[in-house]
């Protein structure tokens, strides 16, 4: 089902592309090959790796004026194996610049490097640094070094600004155990500490450690056997988030399940909601909450250091159940755009007020032109749009009459197609079942068990029936944005033969109308 | 996307049936129409009325050497409305006989005969009897009476043995909300007492209450906020089941989500297991233990006073999503299986074990003949089967070896189609995800909203890396028992113009072998 790189005609590729390229660096160290970011798969405002198969974002950091993203990245080959940490840079936390590996295995059968974060050891805490690297250079990363044999936390550090690491020999936590992977490491200012939340895979438990220096860590507390039960947790997160039009701070504790995710029996991702207080988490209920009701949102964590209190995530847009086999080349699996999260009171019933996290997408007018703007109640329309960037687009829609119909759903539903309409993707909310639903079922690929619908259960005001969607579409991903961000559907979707999205309409069931409505394009993140 | 009912032509409907069919009974008290029964998606060993819409069992009891199925029925129409409670009859859990509704409307406005429970009140507690009724046929049953207004808990009796019920007047729970109901009433014995669990649903919330009389009842403790957070909670049940292998007895406390059940968004059913004292359920952990992997599986609960301490299940095979849609008349939905629950230790991960509900479902053994067994490992195999009645098979599949592409799932497929091949449902497993999946996306009618693909993550132990799987599949029903009902998946699917599941076909991945392979044929119950 790989569409041969080779058929990726002129035809299909973008326009108005810059000929020089190394204004964007590459993820190899050598010069890209040419068309590289041009293939019509290739998302255009999400990061990709310039090639071969990325997966989980880790060490994600803001130091020196500069975000900086790793990731899992196999330097050898398009699929999964031979993991060190990718590297990419923004200023902007649109734009990236590709760098090569910042770690990478001290040989091709490993330890291999597997995910962590990446704090500034100001203090030089640790003791690794001396005073020739100023203390805002002092950059270390927590990773799992990864064996048949063991998953051990490791630490690394860097002098030059965070390009190479030099590994610090031996491990800083070792508990002999195959299944122990994913620290995410910060310092709690309350307690001057360095604090870690790594997880005890396969028993779905994460484990809270404390630390003076980055190397000497003594447990606190666990949290686990919750939520989704599935077959392994990773990827844990722990912080705090400002909750919306209060002083209120809440912390948020994030796992990734995997497989055996209850949406789609794969990948998936839930937090919980609660209090921190140094040494344990304290939730405030035990609901699982989804961090995305689409498929393709896995292994997301949050910047260290980010100024103002800010709090960004990223994550991983695929999933395991197919991340191997979906037709792209030269690279596989984008990562999400950055979004800002914050808390806010949702009342999911007339009965229940609770929060939830709001996934705010990071501010894309720079790359943005307006397409097509109403303010006129619409019961369907068809826009085209410029197919080489993304397009971003928010539809107001409101229930005004329950129809007369009682199988009616009183529906409102997005298409996004190709030129030709043989390949779409819809977007829909069903006002009388409070759900809003992506079908990818005519994207064109698709394996046994990759699912075409995700849906969920959204929250509607009693005295309001109205839902804002926002989403996302570029290429290959989509991101919606339900109700401002309380709902986060992330999916993947592969159209066939080159097709690329050229043109959204929608269609209202009687008494739902679309309010207003404002498409943008977005011009590619890859131009010099 | 209806068949038109008139449609079904002699040639697809089912040959050897009685034409006299006044055994069975029907759901209206009229004589049932020619045909009935016969129906190409009309499933052949599931329970369904006669005509009309139904929805949740109710009240479910063996009393006077009789299992009494009631469930929720519109009387009138083929679409929900109209609640009442449906009634059907068994002495051996697989056949049934139809009988008009028990509980009745007092008018066509209501108020409605929500889901309820029923009990036999031998020693009169509620008073509500008299010497003339045998004390084994008191039964009572406990319902939620609905209006748009409000929702109350309410009693009813039955002097006749369960046909016919008396209400009481007024409600025996009042607590002026429109969101509360389905009692589970149950004698606790431990402690003398009535318990009752009934569901604050728009809050995410359980309410446990005792009674000494079933007429005054006082709150002894709530549950929620757990699990699944969805949109509402329904349908409780708490009970004990014994652990497989110890004389051990754990709770077990059911909660049935609609909308937003995390697995495609519409109904879904979790379970907790734990400790009753009388008062309050304890959990043993809060992890979400799902009762179904499949779209089609909610509103299951349990028999009360089943002999031997056994503990059957039954739930309803549909989904609210679509349930109104579904193509079939002149009924919509069945109701599952009967289930026997137990509990049993299952390694998740090779670090971790736990207890999981088991689902066994009733013996059926009846009904079948065998049509092809082998017990030499296969790769590969085809097997015509007759499409009058339903079918049961098992397959013991193992992965003998790792496949060396890394691609490779290791999986095995099982396909279930029409004569004609043009329509199917397919089973599968994945060896190398830990995932057994099922998929409908080629069976014919679908909607938007309708998920074509459910997946779970298995148990597969580490030294032996064998999956069995058993499905019953019933026209348009699929139950599938993964290995021997630690995994349950329920799956409604509907094949088009008539067609009817002919034929089962396999295939395996390099290193995957069905290792025995047993078919057997079910004659339809609805012959007399």
């Amino acid at each position: 089902m790989k569409i041969p790189y080779s058929t990726l005609t002129s035809a299909s590729l973008l326009a108005g592309r810059a000929a020089d390229m190394q204004c964007l660096g590459s993820s190899t160290g050598e010069p890209l090959a040419e068309g590289t970011y041009n293939e019509p798969l290739r998302p255009q405002v999400h990061y990709t790796p310039s090639e071969n198969f990325s997966n989980d974002p880790n060490g994600l950091i803001y130091a020196n004026n500069l975000y900086h993203v790793y990731h899992q990245w196999n330097a050898h080959e398009n699929k999964p194996g031979y993991q060190n940490w990718g590297h990419a840079t923004s200023e902007d936390l649109v734009h990236w610049k590709l760098h090569p590996p910042a770690i990478t295995p001290d040989s091709e059968e490993g330890p291999f490097i597997f995910s962590g974060s990446a704090v500034i050891d100001v203090n030089n805490t640790s003791g690794v640094f001396n005073d020739t690297t100023a203390p805002e250079n002092r950059m270390v990363a927590l990773y799992t070094s990864a064996t048949d044999e063991k998953q051990t936390q490791n630490l690394a550090y860097s002098t030059d600004g965070g390009y190479s690491y030099t590994k610090r020999p031996g491990p800083v936590i070792d508990l002999n155990n195959t299944q122990f992977r994913d620290p995410k490491v910060f310092w709690y200012e309350a307690g001057s500490k360095w604090v870690m939340i790594v997880s005890l895979a396969s028993q779905h438990e994460m484990i809270i450690y404390e630390s003076a220096n980055l190397i000497d860590w003594t447990e606190t507390s666990r949290f686990g056997n919750v939520g989704q039960l599935g077959y392994e947790y990773e990827c844990p997160d722990l912080f705090p988030v400002k909750v919306e039009g209060s002083d209120e701070e809440k912390w948020v504790l994030i796992t990734s399940v995997n497989p055996g995710a209850i949406r789609g029996g794969g990948s998936g991702t839930s937090y919980f909601i609660g209090d921190f207080d140094g040494k344990a988490f304290t939730p405030m209920d035990l609901t699982v909450r989804e961090m995305d009701f689409g498929f393709d949102n896995y292994a997301g964590v949050t910047f260290n250091n980010v100024p103002d209190e800010k709090r960004l995530w990223m994550g991983w847009n695929s999933n395991w159940l197919y991340t191997g086999q979906v037709p792209t080349e030269p690279w596989r699996s984008a990562l999400s755009l950055i979004h800002e999260l914050s808390l806010t009171k949702v009342n999911l019933t007339h009965q229940q007020e609770t929060l939830m996290l709001r996934h705010t997408p990071v501010d894309l007018s720079s790359l943005a032109s307006l397409v097509k703007q109403t303010t006129t109640p619409m019961s369907s329309d068809s826009i085209d749009f410029p197919s080489d960037g993304a397009i971003d687009f928010t539809a107001d829609l409101a229930m005004t009459s329950s129809s007369s119909d009682s199988a009616s759903k009183s529906a409102s539903r997005i298409t996004i197609e190709s030129e030709d309409g043989q390949n779409s993707i819809e977007i829909g909310v069903q006002f009388a079942d409070h759900i809003a639903y992506i079908n990818r079922g005519n994207a064109g690929w698709s394996n046994a068990v990759f699912g075409n619908v995700a849906a969920t259960s959204i929250t509607i005001p009693e005295d309001e029936q109205k839902v804002r969607v926002r989403a996302i579409v570029d290429h290959s991903q989509l991101e919606v944005f339900v109700q401002d961000g309380i709902h986060l559907a992330s999916m993947a979707f592969f159209f066939e033969d080159g097709r690329v999205p050229a043109r959204l309409r929608y269609t209202n069931d009687e008494g739902v109308v679309t309010e207003s409505f404002k498409l943008e394009a977005l011009k590619s993140i890859w131009q010099c």
